[in-house]
């Protein structure tokens, strides 16, 4: 997507070419992924005067091509910059500065390149990130897609969480019924009952699952993009107050992503939802939202200090929490579409679930 | 695991400390939970004189006590360095030169810590590897363990593959009974079934499982630490040329395995298995077998041209396969333990299995 975004960028910085790469299938670029729709071993370079090719492994070849970019030749025996050398000469491209992504570009690959190409090197991830925060209406369709696909599973779970014996369980439900589809999980489900729940990243347990609220935090990976969503069910029988902070949280979340309006603040965005949490603003302890696409996380980041501007056609989340420490957690999380006002993409229901 | 090792590297090299760094959780950094058996986000330091410690944010503190370094310290507000600087300060711990794993350091983040830090680093990252190729009591006795779990999902997998509508949902099903029970998956489950099973590195698909030979490639990973097995049943009726060259494989990698041993050259052991393979060894497309450990693909490496040796304690795959590219794919995949002679760790059966 967006490669011609991306050359605008290497005019202007007056680079020869941007070079992404991923010799390792478990730490994938998201910016190969992004600008080629291929996620397997290889390089990517986009020169800033030339058509676009990718470089893989032989047997990767025919799965390189089926994404966006066409041009792919083979990588020689693990070899990869002298199969670069070789193709750069053949198409007469210069490599004296190159454009790479310093964030998912390791050091020791990085002194390689240097030494391989004898080239200057310049990081444009920020500017590859500003790209990325602006969805194509092709990006969308994926994306409203992958939703309606995770919102169902969700569904399934939430449907479903009774008849789990554990966190780990449930935990792996939501994988299993994604894999299944062939599809993949922007990230490991998070299920927290009772105490756990207070705490935001807990890892499943394999216990019984505890009464009192449950988050469940899931999104799915479809055709290379995330989706994000987290409801909070509760197992046994609520008391008054407990409603009561589940309701008031909901409001706030509601209204907070109601209000959203193009050209806000993101930084604003967070202090007006600590502002309308009040007392409960202490117990809110992490930020308040993220850009989604083909990470998890991306831009805007709607956290304190966040200067980020709301646009349209951005994708992000909204997840105000309560977490009292060691007693229980609250998260509610949709992911919302810009458009000229906020689109919610997740439709699973956020009335309290008492099962 | 092995500090001792490690600081012996850092009093021989003269360096302050190590530095590892997990902030993304979808990159960890198989270097800190290797030494710290903690694999959140945060940052680990090992001084050459000093005990070593964690830093991790408030909410992963209590996870990160569970490892194997009972020091840690709360991040202050995503400000890494600033804590970094008040605890080496604190313990009047030099920061001239720093050891980091250049492999798995971003090039961002090494800016960043020069900057702050303004000292000198240095890549260590083989060492470490060569440190985590040697597995001590403690990790042999949890990759046996992992390796007991990951045999009994594999094979209740083959059992049931006559169940399952697609690659996808075999794969899915292996993934969900090992989240079930709380373990991870080393990667990402392989099933290519048909011609398929031509690709060595095939992602699952979402139609019906073809006929003919089926590679189903799977590990788990048990407190932290991987298991690796590939098994190629048969789905229909085999001719017998088909059986024939599937007994040939599997008496190849039998003889290979029983032949290993202690001092053996790697590279050696490749070729020795080319050779075996005879006429076949131009369908063998993929390098004989890898270390396993903290990673998926450690050292030993068991390639053409390899100078790794083998040693006692070791843990290693080895998998030789037959791909006829469009056509079909066997693959057989053990891993051993070198004690003073190779042990089998994968107890799946090998006999060709029909479905």
């Amino acid at each position: 997507m967006k490669i011609k975004g991306l050359k605008a960028v290497l005019e202007e910085k007056n680079l020869d070419f941007a070079f992404f790469y991923n010799l390792d299938s478990s730490r994938i670029s998201p910016n190969m992924a992004y600008f080629s729709g291929y996620d397997g071993l290889g390089a990517l370079i986009i020169p800033k005067n030339n058509e676009a090719f990718l470089i893989a492994p032989k047997m990767e070849l025919e799965r390189a091509k089926r994404g966006y970019i066409k041009n792919a030749y083979p990588m020689d025996k693990k070899k990869l910059f002298e199969s670069v050398k070789i193709i750069l000469a053949k198409k007469r491209i210069k490599a004296k500065k190159v454009a790479i992504d310093g964030q998912n570009f390791s050091l020791n690959f990085y002194r390689h390149l240097k030494k391989e190409l004898k080239a200057k090197a310049k990081d444009i991830s920020l500017e590859c990130l500003k790209l990325r925060e602006i969805k194509t209406e092709r990006e969308i369709k994926i994306i409203k897609k992958g939703f309606n696909y995770a919102d169902k599973i969700l569904w399934k779970a939430i449907k479903s969480l009774k008849d789990f014996n554990s966190e780990a369980e449930a935990a792996a439900f939501l994988e299993y019924e994604s894999k299944k589809l062939g599809l993949g999980t922007s990230f490991e489900p998070i299920v927290a009952s009772g105490k756990n729940a207070s705490m935001p990243h807990h890892k499943p347990e394999n216990a019984r699952l505890n009464k009192g609220f449950c988050v469940i935090d899931f999104g799915v990976k479809y055709k290379g993009y995330c989706t994000d969503c987290t409801r909070t069910i509760y197992i046994g029988k609520p008391s008054n107050k407990e409603k009561e902070i589940y309701n008031f949280l909901l409001n706030v979340q509601k209204n907070i992503i109601s209000s959203i309006k193009i050209n806000d603040n993101c930084g604003k965005i967070y202090e007006k939802c600590a502002k309308e949490l009040g007392g409960y603003s202490k117990y809110f302890i992490h930020g308040l939202g993220h850009g989604v696409g083909v990470e998890i996380h991306e831009m805007p980041n709607l956290s304190l200090g966040s200067k980020d501007k709301i646009m349209e056609n951005m994708v992000f989340t909204v997840e105000p929490g309560i977490y009292v420490s060691g007693k229980f957690g609250i998260r509610i999380e949709d992911t919302v579409l810009m458009e000229r006002k906020p689109i919610v993409l997740t439709k699973v229901s956020k009335d309290l679930l008492i099962i």
